[in-house]
């Protein structure tokens, strides 16, 4: 991969961007790759700052990662939070024991007065992660779903409490649209020699993301290509509820209605081959597209299909 | 024990006091037995509001002690301190997971603005503890330790972080005596219908509740009779640093020695009868002592001394 132009900035949500950058590490020098992490996620449970995506990037880069679940620490248990059931807590957040240390850790560094990017930064050192990770942002930036009924939910809450309803009207980014870029966030879009958008969820992992003010300029800035992975398999999201979510938002569930989310922000589009037939559809949006195997079953395919992604880059200088 | 004046308040600290009152508990109804506990020990760690003491003896009135460690809970587990380790936290105070959750609800309830007491109550209740716990003070009263080189320390870093270093210079308990008394107690002491002090550490223990402004008044108004529990087994503490800490005040290492501490408060003794030698010495003081086998090793042998020091108060009537 010696045409691969660096540093290669990606832009990352939580599983489906864990798993991707663990391929993309296999292929190009970890410590020239950043990624930009969604924290609409973040909230406080149990009086902890959680950072779900930042958390599982970690995690995986780490190789620590409970592949099973999607979430969290393999092999961790749950003792803290049964204990706090006892005590009348709500517990449908699943923090794991060694995941509630790393959440308490941020926590109280966040009390000391140090920055969420700085937190994050001596988190994945501890972890021995040669990638960085830059919060998209030290402002809180809660994405919220706003349900059938006008009722109005954290991400969080919507996803793991409710199950991911269907009813969705509308995702309400606004807080995201106010708040500043985190800590070297620009810098890194600014001199990126090549720009990813992750396999993530469009409306509310890379959704964030782009609303944070300065974010598309910044990319825009780069003159870097810009290549997006589907995150569509044969019409349907992998894992999660982006199906209700792109509907919620008025898009197609389909590569090409992702296509079209992203049709003014990336010149490359790969797309699962199981979705070849939307790819010419990709093409009339003047975007170069290229289908693949996008589904992750093991480090290997994530590997071959970061090789894909930075090629196709390295096509549209 | 028909001839028990009850309510029935006792003036506890950790580990001794927790296995008296599992004895106290078998010879009077549970709900007419007061703790005031000493909270000199309460530090914060890891971010949490630790109250050893109330922990200990709430855990060992549950009956879900760690009987052999001689705090926290039985078969918890370490993980999250291990893994706050591993992101460089001194992890010296070994607190376990379930452990943890108590002290985190604790620290949240805290931060909501309820009073330690009422957050005590809370958490003896969802444990099923019909003994109610009153912390000496809901103001921060550490007790400090005064070391050789004029080094002053937490009780719990001479204990725990330091292992009980024998050059006690003093004992500073002045934050005890610039505080209020816990909501309940002084009430709790005046209505008492018998007043015990259990068998624990008179310096740091039981020192720190008797220097709370008001706790002696409180005691002397109520008129009951108060019998205390020597923590001297044969000529030393079964447990603990008591020796350096009653040396580093200036007091004998003694049954009689401790006698001596409280002469001014109790008006009964219960002494172990291997120091039995020592109860002509204590009877001097004016104060009426017996001597039994005061050795914990199971509940039954705490309930029988709760027998004799109850028989002992309603001898002093």
């Amino acid at each position: 991969m010696s045409s691969v132009r660096t540093p290669v900035v990606a832009l990352a949500g939580g599983i489906g961007a864990a798993r991707f950058l663990r391929g993309l590490v296999r292929v190009v020098d970890p410590t020239q790759i950043t990624a930009v992490v969604n924290t609409g996620d973040d909230r406080n449970f149990y009086g902890v700052h959680v950072s779900p995506d930042i958390d599982i990037v970690l995690y995986s880069l780490a190789g620590c990662a409970d592949r099973e679940k999607g979430f969290g620490l393999e092999g961790d248990t749950f003792r803290l939070i049964e204990a706090l059931g006892a005590l009348g807590h709500e517990t449908w957040f699943r923090l794991g024991d060694r995941d509630f240390a790393t959440c308490q850790h941020r926590t109280l560094r966040l009390a000391e007065g140090a920055g969420l990017a700085a937190v994050t930064d001596e988190i994945r050192r501890a972890f021995g992660v040669a990638t960085k990770l830059l919060p998209m942002s030290e402002d809180p930036c809660p994405s919220i779903i706003v349900l059938g009924a006008g009722t109005r939910v954290h991400f969080e809450e919507y996803l793991v409490r409710d199950g991911a309803p269907s009813d969705v009207e509308a995702v309400d980014l606004s807080a995201a649209t106010r708040a500043a870029p985190g800590p070297g966030v620009v810098d890194a879009l600014r001199s990126a020699g090549t720009i990813l958008v992750c396999p993530s969820n469009p409306v509310v992992s890379i959704g964030p993301i782009l609303a944070v003010p300065g974010v598309r300029e910044a990319i825009a800035a780069s003159g870097a290509p810009v290549v997006a992975v589907s995150p569509i398999v044969g019409g349907a999201p992998v894992k999660g509820p982006a199906d209700a979510l792109l509907r919620g938002v008025g898009a197609e569930v389909s590569a090409r209605g992702v296509a079209r989310l992203y049709a003014d922000l990336v010149s490359g589009y790969v797309l699962d081959q199981r979705d070849h037939a939307e790819l010419a559809d990709v093409e009339s949006l003047g975007i170069r597209a290229v289908s693949v195997d996008t589904l992750m079953r093991d480090v290997g395919v994530a590997a071959e299909l970061a090789r894909t992604v930075l090629s196709l880059a390295d096509t549209l200088r």
